[in-house]
């Protein structure tokens, strides 16, 4: 027990300058590792992929029945088609304003062959997979974990720990004995993954039971350098699927190399028109209605510790994008992403053909002032300028036969704008003060670079978001291998705490 | 019976300029398509991927069979680590020369997901499947098929019909009492879809074994007019993965997108760099090697009927790369493929991440007058003048960490040049003569567009090669749903006769 607890206090610095709420908060944590541990792990092991509607059916059904355990009145709220937002509340008497927590249950797909083990069987390691963690039986109850140690599984870190860390955070409060003192309200939400394509409905039409002074963003990871942060937005996002389309059938490559055309060369091509050697992005109009970083946004960049080379390190990268300036900075801009590419087979699978078709799938990244809308349009254009007919459904024959280059663009619905809080608002302020009394100094972010549908919240209830995310920035999040390190879920709980006694 | 004797009449024009000796072969064949087909489904049957060693020692050893019960003396000749060479030999009294007939058995990867019917499992279709063809059962013994019916499986056309055609024809010329000139020589491969890596190695340790005036290779093909088509060499090939590197793993496209490099962009970038807008191929020295066509060549190629427009209607092809120059001609020019593009993952499997690799592979066919070693070091210069660190392993860490672009490139072993055989010698005239005698007017090919492994045949047996084809040229060759027109297969019977008694 001391031993852990001396792992514990070295790798958090912070817990000498915390205020005294948040070491009780800790004190009821420490003797409850194995029992959070063990709901998290059953909510996890739920299947959670957003297309998977009875799973996630599931899983909103047993957020209820945690919520409901905690005598926190709970149910499902949705519209025709939608997968349900989980909606509990927390009445406080003689409160003057509401705080309203979001989170999301769902996750992205899997394909289970390149996880280390399933997705959905969650799996303690002691240490990341990638430097040769070694999957570890659960301690027994009243144990203190190794708070480096992590666990895996599809959702663990996106976005199921903050849920966790919420809940937890009430038993914590109500143990330790300490008030609320504004109405707490808790959305979490079934669709984030597949582009919140219902969230504003539901919301709109349930204004009343969703209206709160602010609402508190729990997703997304914390900063590089394992520093508490907050972020004031995030970017909006349209995803779009191209298919570029050569040979009825796939060719021989030998018999008609040189004269059929190649779709794998014309989507490469047009890959290849998107950016300049210096990534600037060259479809026309990309960046002309950017709003402007102001002054206080600047200053909060400059002061965010530059983990820059220790990423790239970390990640084994010889040389970013857009330097000199750095990552904070170069997510207030917009991005495109390649996120796929497929023509044909490649290494073992690999046969000697002009493959038929070839598929990108872009996704964007916008900033504020950017229209999703306008930009998918843009994009659309920039296509056209490099001499596709582009058509919005398969393409026939007669079309394919007429044209020299043929695209099928599909711009995926629920694509959605960027949103910039400003960090001059006094909620802002207030909540920048209690987290930094539980956290120490934290990084301020003007928005973060993964896209959350915000705007979606902010519309249709006259509100204003705030992100407060909790997981470490290496859990591999959308990708195979996702991971939870313990320590994040920890810290997550005194944060929760603080925000929800704030 | 008349009905479908009509058909064929219909579907042969050639029919009544055809000589006696063909006419007795095509009379043995009507009666017996049946016993013929069964033959060939049961050899279809017996999978014949490359790779899969025990099932290629199956086809081999059933091809020796075949022969044997032809009282064709016959075994299976190799060297250590090869798959086998199927050899047999008739020898004729009195004759003062011998010609060889090269074909190979063994098949390119399936995925049998991609099949209509199961590549193993031979199927025979009322027409073909792109068109609506159905599944239909054979007909009994005696019985004359639909010539335009269709046999569907992996190698029915490339290459197991010629090897058919062969012995089918040796039936037919006995039944005809017609008699042989030459000495007769049969060398069937197994392993022509791996690039023959060990063909040269196994004639080379048995030059007296398949010594011949002249290897006659029945692979690849027919002309898409439906003509005959006699082709003098093939282009070689070389073969080349390549694999780009980004990040470590796979991240999250939002939080590190503008920031992390992206090996789908550069891999595009390098792709588009490979040529310019008419399709020229930029890398350096591409095009110094190559010994122009002779004036023979020059007008063969001017006679061969201009099938491209229909060609690339039934293609859906909206314009050919190369234009004006026809296909017979741009297949006398090397060319670079882009066989397969693989990265993240695109349409319904998308994620939103910035993939930690891209792989290319690439496919070269070469020209007489190219080496195939000079032509794989210009495409890896060409890659490193595009700033890429080539290593020739998986990079490590280190590597990947330490450079801005780093590409791992593996040539594959068995590349080989290509070889063209003058039209003008005598027996590249008497072949073209026997061909019309049975087939009408041919067409003369300088080189076919896919790669044989002709230099591997004359190198180490001093001899020459003469390519006659004999399968549809819509067979769907190195795809999914490979299959071979039926009257391809009857014309083919009759072709290998006319040869193998010359």
């Amino acid at each position: 027990m001391k031993k852990a607890l001396l792992v514990l206090l070295l790798a958090t610095p912070m817990l000498a300058q915390t205020n005294t709420p948040t070491l009780s908060v800790r004190e009821w944590r420490l003797q409850h590792e194995r029992a959070i541990l063990d709901e998290l792990i059953t909510l996890v092991s739920i299947p959670n992929v957003s297309s998977d509607r009875p799973n996630i059916q599931r899983n909103a059904e047993f957020l209820v029945q945690m919520m409901k355990k905690r005598n926190i009145p709970a149910r499902l709220v949705s519209v025709p088609g939608a997968s349900p937002v989980v909606f509990g509340e927390i009445k406080t008497p003689g409160a003057t304003r509401t705080i309203g927590f979001y989170a999301h249950y769902d996750g992205q797909p899997v394909d289970a062959k390149e996880w280390a083990s399933p997705p959905f069987k969650p799996t303690l390691r002691n240490g990341p997979v990638e430097t040769g963690g070694k999957t570890i039986a659960l301690l027994p109850a009243g144990k203190t974990f190794n708070p480096e140690w992590r666990l895996y599984g599809r959702g663990a870190a996106d976005d199921k720990a903050p849920i966790m860390a919420m809940l937890s955070a009430i038993d914590a409060i109500r143990a330790a004995g300490l008030q609320l003192r504004s109405n707490i309200k808790f959305a979490f939400e079934g669709e984030e993954e597949a582009l919140s394509v219902n969230l504003e409905k539901i919301l709109a039409a349930n204004k009343a039971l969703f209206a709160a002074d602010v609402w508190l963003v729990c997703d997304g990871p914390t900063h590089q350098s394992r520093q508490q942060q907050i972020h004031f937005g995030a970017r909006g996002v349209t995803s779009m699927d191209i298919v570029v389309y050569g040979p009825r059938v796939d060719l021989h490559a030998g018999h008609y190399g040189n004269w059929a055309p190649n779709p794998a060369d014309q989507a490469a091509q047009l890959v290849a028109s998107l950016r300049d050697a210096n990534d600037r992005v060259l479809i026309d109009g990309f960046y002309d209605d950017i709003t402007p970083l102001t002054e206080t946004e600047k200053s909060a960049i400059a002061a965010i510790p530059d983990i820059d080379g220790q990423l790239m390190r970390d990640l084994w990268l010889g040389q970013p994008l857009g330097a000199p300036a750095k990552l904070a900075e170069l997510i207030t801009r917009p991005a495109i992403v390649v996120r796929g590419f497929d023509s044909g087979r490649t290494l073992s699978q690999a046969t000697s053909i002009i493959p038929s078709t070839a598929s990108i799938s872009l996704v964007t990244y916008l900033v504020k002032g950017m229209s999703h809308e306008d930009t998918s349009r843009k994009i659309i254009e920039h296509i056209q300028k490099q001499g596709f007919f582009v058509v919005d459904r398969e393409p026939d024959g007669q079309v394919r036969s007429t044209h020299a280059k043929v695209a099928f663009v599909r711009v995926r619905p629920g694509g959605y704008d960027a949103v910039r809080t400003s960090m001059d608002l006094p909620i802002a302020k207030e909540v920048i003060a209690v987290a930094e009394s539980v956290r120490g100094p934290v990084v301020r972010l003007p928005n973060m670079g993964g896209a959350v549908p915000l705007a979606m919240i902010e519309r249709p209830l006259g509100t204003v978001t705030i992100g407060v995310p909790i997981v470490n920035h290496d859990n591999n999040q959308h990708s195979a291998n996702e991971n939870l390190r313990l320590q994040n879920l920890w810290d997550g709980i005194e944060l929760m705490a603080g925000l929800l006694t704030m």
